[in-house]
C-alpha cells in the first residue's frame, strides 16, 4: 500500500487558486472506528465551486480553513469497514477530499452501482452536476413549451444537462459558451436552437439576433456581464435561476452586482438561487429520470478525466481557463 | 370656468427632475366623445415612480415623451359625460395626468365612493400604494409568523402599509427610514419592533444589532447600499420583494447592481419583482381587506396634501428629499 497523498489549503489566494495555494502531506490514514469506513479514493471531482469553498465569505457551507485537506466530492472503494451498510469492496460517493485515502463516518455516503454506469458518470450527468441542472431548471426555471431558455456555461457539466432537459421540455434553447468548438457541440450534440460564442460576439447583441422575442428563463452559471446582458432582455414574469457566479469567483469579496437588476421589478421577474442541499431528499427521483433519458439516448454527457492526484492544481487552472471538455475529474 | 393648466415634460433631466424639467400650457379641454368623460381633477398623486416614467429606459410602461402631459394618478369629478357608467358628479380614479382638466375614455377609470373614506385615502392606503404594499408583501414576501421582515422607506406610503400588514401577519417588523421623527412614527404608530435611522447609523451594523438572527423577508423600496446590506444578512430561503429602487432613480441608466447578489444563490433565496399590473383584477379584494383593517383601527395611514397644481415641481423635490410625512399628493 503506497503512502497517502493529501492536498491541503496552504494559503487563501487573492483571486483564483494557483499552485502556491496548495501544500501536500502524507500522514497515514487512521483505522476506521465504529460506524466508519476507510476508503481508497478512485475519482476526485474538480468543480468551479471550489474557488468559493476556500474563500472566507458567507456561503451555504463553512469555508475550508488553512491547513485543512481541500474539500472535494469523490468516488471511493471501501478497503476497511466497520459499517454493515458499506462492506469492503463497496463503491461510494461522498465528500472525500483531495486525497488518495480517507477514513470517515459512513453516514454521509451514498452507494453507487458500478454495473449501471461507468463511474465517471456518477460525478457528471448522474451526479451532482446532473442533479443540480435538473432541479434548478425544472423546479426554479420551470420552462414551458415554446419558451426561450438561455443557459450560460452551457457546455459545462451543469449547463449541458440544463440545455438538454430544457429541450426535452419543449423550450427553445440558446446556449452561451466560449469558442467555436463548444458552440458546435451545443448545436450538434445537445440540440440547442442557437449558440452564442461570448469570446467572439457581445452577448447582448447576439441575444438581439437569436432571441429578439426576449428571454423567459435564464439559467445563470456565470453572473457578471452575461447576467446583465440577459437582464436587459427578460420578458415579463421571467425566471432567473441563480446557480453560481463563476465570473465573480476571482473576486468574491468585491463582486460586481448586476446593474440591470431593476428589470427584475420592472418585468415582474424572479431571480432565485438554490443549492443541492435543498433537494438532497429527491436525488433518487432525479437519478432515475436522468438515467432513463441517458438509456434512451436523449441525454448525453461528456467527462474529462485527468490521471493522477498530483494534477489537482493544474486541473483547477484548466477548469477556470475553460479548457476542459465535459465534467472535469481526476482518476486517482 | 378657469383656463386649464397642464404640466408637460420639457426636457429629460440627467438625474432627478428639477424645475426646468417641466413647462406649462393652457389649451382648452375638448368635449367628450362617445364613451368619454370630461373631468375636473381634484387630487394628483405624487409618486417616486415618476422619476422613472420620464427616463427613456425599458420598464413596465412606455416613458413619457418630451412635450407630453406628465403622467400621474389622480382623482377627478365628472363634469361632462358621454358614458352611462360615470354620470356628471361621479368621483373617479385613473391616470389623469398633471393637469386641472382632462377628457378621456371612461374605460380605464375606477369609481370611488366619497362617503366611505376621505378622498386622499384613495390615493394612499386605499389606493395604489396600499394595494402595492398588500400584494407585494402577502403574495411575494409571504411572511410567516415569527419571521423577521425588514422594510425600507418604511414611513412612506407603500412602506407604512407593508409594516402594518407584516405585523398583522405575526412577523417581527424592522423599519428603515431617514430621521428620528420617522423612526419614532414607525415604532409608536405602525407597531414596528425596531426602527433603523439610515441617516444616523450604517444599516448593516444596525441590522446586526436588531436582527442578529438574519432577515427572512425584505421589502425593498430603495435598492442601492441598503439592498446590499440586507443581502449580506438574509437567511436561507429568504424572499426579497422588488418594489422599486428609489436610490437608483437619479441614475437609471447607470444603476449600481447589488454586489452581494450571490447571497441569493448561496442562501437559496428569491428576489422577485412585481407591479400592480400583475394584480389589477384583485384590487377589490385588497380594498376590502385594507378597508376593514382601517375601520378596526389596525391600519393607519398618513396623507401629506399640498395645495395648488403649481406646487408640482416643488412637490417632487420634497418627495425625493424625503421631506413628506405620509402619502404625498396635490389638492388641485
Amino acid at each position: 500500500m503506497s503512502t497517502p497523498i493529501r492536498f491541503r489549503l496552504a494559503r487563501i489566494p487573492s483571486g483564483l487558486p494557483v499552485a502556491e495555494t496548495w501544500s501536500t502531506s502524507h500522514e497515514p490514514t487512521p483505522a476506521p472506528g465504529e460506524g466508519e469506513v476507510k476508503l481508497a479514493v478512485r475519482y476526485i471531482s474538480v468543480d468551479p465551486a471550489m474557488a468559493g469553498w476556500i474563500q472566507p465569505v458567507r456561503s451555504y457551507a463553512e469555508p475550508v480553513q488553512v491547513g485543512e485537506v481541500m474539500k472535494a466530492f469523490g468516488i471511493g472503494e471501501v478497503i476497511e469497514s466497520r459499517s454493515e451498510r458499506y462492506p469492503v469492496g463497496a463503491t461510494v460517493f461522498g465528500l472525500l477530499g483531495v486525497q488518495t485515502e480517507i477514513t470517515l463516518s459512513a453516514k454521509g455516503l451514498r452507494k453507487l452501482d458500478p454495473k449501471l454506469a461507468p463511474l465517471p458518470k456518477y460525478l457528471g450527468g448522474l451526479g451532482m452536476p446532473g442533479f443540480t441542472g435538473y432541479f434548478g431548471l425544472t423546479e426554479i426555471g420551470q420552462p414551458q413549451e415554446g419558451e426561450t431558455v438561455v443557459v450560460s456555461a452551457a457546455a459545462g457539466a451543469v449547463g449541458s444537462v440544463v440545455c438538454q432537459v430544457a429541450r426535452l421540455k419543449g423550450a427553445r434553447v440558446i446556449g452561451i459558451a466560449g469558442g467555436a468548438d463548444k458552440c458546435r457541440y451545443l448545436i450538434d450534440e445537445l440540440g440547442c436552437t442557437a449558440a452564442i460564442d461570448y469570446k467572439a460576439e457581445e452577448v447582448g447583441a447576439a441575444l438581439n439576433r437569436v432571441a429578439p422575442e426576449g428571454v423567459d428563463v435564464y439559467f445563470d452559471n456565470v453572473g457578471g456581464a452575461t447576467l446583465d446582458a440577459v437582464l436587459a432582455r427578460i420578458r415579463r414574469h421571467a425566471r432567473i435561476v441563480g446557480c453560481g457566479g463563476v465570473s465573480q469567483y476571482a473576486s468574491l469579496q468585491d463582486a460586481r452586482g448586476p446593474a440591470n437588476y431593476l428589470q427584475i421589478t420592472a418585468q415582474s421577474a424572479r431571480m432565485q438561487g438554490f443549492t443541492m442541499l435543498d433537494y438532497l431528499q429527491r436525488i433518487p427521483e432525479a437519478g432515475m429520470q436522468l438515467g432513463a433519458w441517458m438509456m434512451q439516448g436523449k441525454l448525453k454527457t461528456r467527462e474529462h478525466v485527468l490521471e493522477g492526484i498530483t494534477q489537482f492544481p493544474a486541473a483547477l487552472q484548466l477548469l477556470f481557463a475553460g479548457g476542459n471538455q465535459g465534467k472535469l475529474m481526476i482518476k486517482v
